[in-house]
């Protein structure tokens, strides 16, 4: 069966029970805790050198870390990755603008707000990190006035990655009045078949 | 015609032009001047609301950003894309870990160092971005002292897009001594048929 690492209220782990309880594959979730440095240890090191979560633990032992690399695995021959060369390529530069100008600035700041309580001694940081990700809603704004989803008229992985930490951004002191077409494009997400947020799913682990 | 706007000692764009060399693609090279805000104006946010280089221009007025999604549209159907869909996540896997892990760190470190003059009031952060680039070139130097290459041991696109900085991280002040078996690879990457260096491209693209 397949396995995950991760912490569910991360967006990079969230992303993926996401789209695992959408494709319906089953797999179990082991819960890492990354305040407790558990993503650290040798053995955790051993699975992923890199020492970040999500991992995915294929039969076999091999181990994928990154998680827009494991969205693709998994989505691969599924209707939520385009088969088309440029949507294909367009789903993955969605993919990469969330990994590059959208998470170091959004996740970043709602870790310092939520995780580590806003200490004085990062507020030059959080202030940094809060103007990127202005930036970085702002071009998804751009897009999502034109467009439904991001690639192709249809829900995608891409729609998964940018989903993830967009819409804790709040956690993260992002105030999303001033962008209503992201705003809809959250609810549209949120209506897909089988959705659930990151409460509904922490439960269903915690229950087993 | 392809057409790519960019800057060739942007590691970043040279990745694209080391690939459409490799795979005989023509194309015409725009020169963007990063420094004089080239990708900041109106025109060029049109063809990229993010404002980065490289953006390549298909046929048909099309505007694909994002250097590894590039990468991926120009290379799928080479060798130097595994078809197999574990390598294919694999090539990913290391694609993102280059724009998350090491390219925020290197590409930072360098600019600068050689763009910036390293001036004192960014010594902190150069600290910081050195220090993040370190544990790129560890994990990387790790996976080269068992494999040849990134993915599936052959020569991919994962190998085009960790080389770009890798091979001018001296410029951002890494020492590559400690990591030898990431210096024997460079080597393998600068060995294969159709290499330039970021020199002998500019050169060529002066001469029209």
């Amino acid at each position: 069966m397949l396995k995950v690492y991760g912490d569910i209220y991360s967006g990079n782990c969230y992303k993926l029970k996401l789209l695992m309880t959408q494709l319906g594959l089953p797999h179990a979730w082991v819960h890492m805790d990354i305040l407790k440095k558990e993503t650290r240890t040798a053995e955790f090191l051993a699975r992923n050198p890199n020492g970040r979560v999500p991992v995915l633990e294929l039969p076999g032992g091999v181990f994928l870390p990154e998680s827009n690399a494991i969205l693709h695995y998994l989505a691969e021959g599924s209707p939520l990755l385009p088969r088309d060369r440029l949507e294909h390529a367009q789903v993955l530069q969605w993919m990469f603008f969330e990994q590059y100008s959208h998470e170091p600035y959004i996740a970043t700041s709602r870790y310092i707000i939520r995780y580590l309580g806003r200490p004085p001694e990062q507020e030059a940081r959080l202030l940094e990190r809060v103007a990127g990700g202005r930036a970085a809603l702002a071009v998804m704004e751009q897009h999502l006035q034109r467009h439904d989803w991001f690639v192709g008229g249809t829900y995608t992985i891409a729609d998964i990655a940018l989903y993830a930490y967009s819409h804790v951004a709040h956690e993260g002191g992002f105030d999303l009045a001033p962008y209503p077409a992201l705003r809809a494009w959250l609810a549209r997400v949120a209506s897909q078949p089988g959705y659930a947020g990151m409460d509904e799913f922490d439960a269903a682990i915690q229950a087993g």
